[in-house]
């Protein structure tokens, strides 16, 4: 079995104690020659839906690798530890909560999993609240230093595997309809709306676009950047990862527009006149 | 003499600074095959104590290393910088202000020991405020290069190097006395309390503890992980360190209760019928 | 052409999301074999003088490397991204925006210039608000990896090249006359105030310091290091960068004084009475 040189890791330990570090260390031991790139361990405590957002738009952009991904509010629950094979030839380890599947999604999908009973992989102690340091890594390492997959454990159905429900993402007429999906750290607000579905509501650059949201609505250019409004004011492009993305030019839109994770939105052009006029 | 091929490195540096990544920098030059692992960067600043308990609790996780620490309010006054050799084979470089000595004892404790006075480790010029870029960083890297142990600097006795005082840790009758040694990023309070003293105190997976601090008292079950009371309850669980630890599940129970770093504490069965009823 | 063993980044992107991570992964599939070091990923949103400040004063320490810098407000619009080539034989890449001058002026000052035109050295699919990921990482990888410098673009000229105003620092009579240059973690105030010119001043390691800024002024002590006043005392020392800097032992000077980047600010020595007496 091919070994893989790289191994990738998220989770939501933080980095004042040294929680990434001792699964670095545990690593270390038993895959010395496989890097790992961490993808981010700020996820808010247990939040799996951010960390399942971060690490399905990440991955694509990764080498081959095994992926450890830990937010895992179950720690020592009858909840399940998977390794689960994408289509790429990647691998995820990490807890059965729908934290892997929406990364395995954007890889190919998933085709292959195993529940990790096979305790020859795990530290020799395991404590009941740390399976990252004392499960998840030392298992993905093993993977990462060529262990064949169904050494992991049982083999279990991918679709049996648990997946998050999809956030909401239609067009309706013109209006597509969505939800925020994540914030990130210049306070840019990404929507569950895809540049193609955008697209089928008339929204593309150069329109003025309508967002709504609790009872509220605001009008802003719809542009390739950030920087093509002046700064300080309202402006949506379509992000870097190929979303619907609300912003404020050197600012920060979820503060300004009180957007939050989870939040319904829509998005139409300006009363829809613009759409009847490229019609024409 | 064995070169290392991990070096570890735990600071108060903070992130938002260049200093973490110029010590990286200094080690890259010396030592370039050497993998540098953080461990934290995020102590408090100037808590010696801090370092101390997370340096301990994770270099037992880490590879055959040389382990960096620098967490030094007195830069540039009389204290000394010294270079440890633990049992194991591991090496310690750092301040002698306490903050190695408990990582030292948990790999074997100290066996050998040298004040850092070899100014050829040392960076050509020395700053009398960054000693982790000017004298630990190159003096860590040359060691883990190859350069001897006793190269260093002058031998000192291991029994004169600075130590903090242990934390309160002993059981009375049926009550386990500690005190907080340190909150985690979830606000889990991990006690100076080992399974073992616990145990002594009857207090094991099951019962329902009385937690004592301050002039406050709680009872709480006493279970395996956080997963087995409901969402925002407290519990008591030992921990991945093997301590005895305070914890809400998907909450923050330091937030929650006011306990901080260095508050005595009790543990004890509820009003110890438990014990008794155990013993029938 | 020779190839770089490492590559160094530094940005504004934070770590809470998988930019960074993106950027390593990118990196990691161009050029397995080069090392990364992160400088720092916590530059303020869009603070170009705070990045530039930061590279300068860590790249010193780095090894031979390909330093990418994105700190780019102006993302996707008419601002050139460049690659500039030091003396010292290390490259930068990044936005034209003056991020990467001083840095550059650090190591030798800057000898050779392209604008980054060849996309053949870009992501195939470039977003227009993740330049880090599309553009700068993956042309930065591949120079590390051995392409040719002037193969990243069409030449410029380094004397086009946008530079940032440099901060005040000068001397008249008695007084030295700067700014805050920047505050760090621990709360240390550095000036845009040099030993070299410090000493000009007549402002040496014993003498009594006067601090103007605001309509506020302050004396205090200056000496070698902050352990050399009482803990919780104001203090004036030249710090690692070689710069005057304020501080408070064991405390926040910033915060303690209401300091902040940018505030121009003036030291003498108290009175000017010493220096007529060191004259005398």
């Amino acid at each position: 079995m091919a070994s893989f040189h790289c191994l990738t890791f998220l989770t939501d330990y933080g980095l004042e104690d040294g929680f990434v570090a001792a699964c670095h260390g545990v690593s270390s031991q038993i895959a010395p020659n496989t890097r790992i790139i961490d993808i981010t361990h700020l996820v808010p405590p247990g939040d799996i839906r951010r960390g399942a957002t971060v690490l399905a738009q990440t991955v694509p952009y990764m080498p081959l690798a095994v992926h450890v991904a830990v937010v895992d509010p179950g720690v020592g629950t009858a909840r399940r530890g998977v390794a689960v094979a994408a289509r790429n030839g990647s691998v995820f380890v990490g807890p059965d909560n729908g934290l892997l599947m929406w990364a395995a999604e954007a890889v190919g999908g998933a085709v292959r999993a195993v529940s990790l009973t096979n305790r020859e992989l795990w530290m020799a102690e395991v404590t009941a609240t740390f399976h990252g340091r004392d499960i998840f890594m030392p298992v993905a390492a093993h993977l990462a230093a060529g262990s064949p997959f169904g050494y992991a454990g049982a083999p279990i159905s991918v679709t049996d595997l648990v997946t998050l429900p999809a956030p909401v993402s239609r067009v309706t007429g013109a209006t597509a309809e969505g939800e925020v999906l994540t914030v990130d750290r210049f306070g840019n607000v990404q929507l569950s709306v895809t540049k193609a579905l955008a697209e089928q509501a008339g929204i593309t650059p150069g329109v003025t676009l309508r967002l709504r949201w609790a009872d509220r609505e605001l009008d802003m250019p719809f542009r390739r950047t950030f920087g093509e409004v002046p700064a300080g004011e309202v402006v949506a492009v379509t992000d870097s990862s190929g979303l619907a993305s609300i912003a404020v030019n050197g600012g920060d839109a979820a503060a300004r527009l009180g957007l939050r994770a989870g939040m319904p939105v829509t998005i139409s052009l300006k009363d829809g006149k613009e759409l009847l006029q490229g019609d024409e």
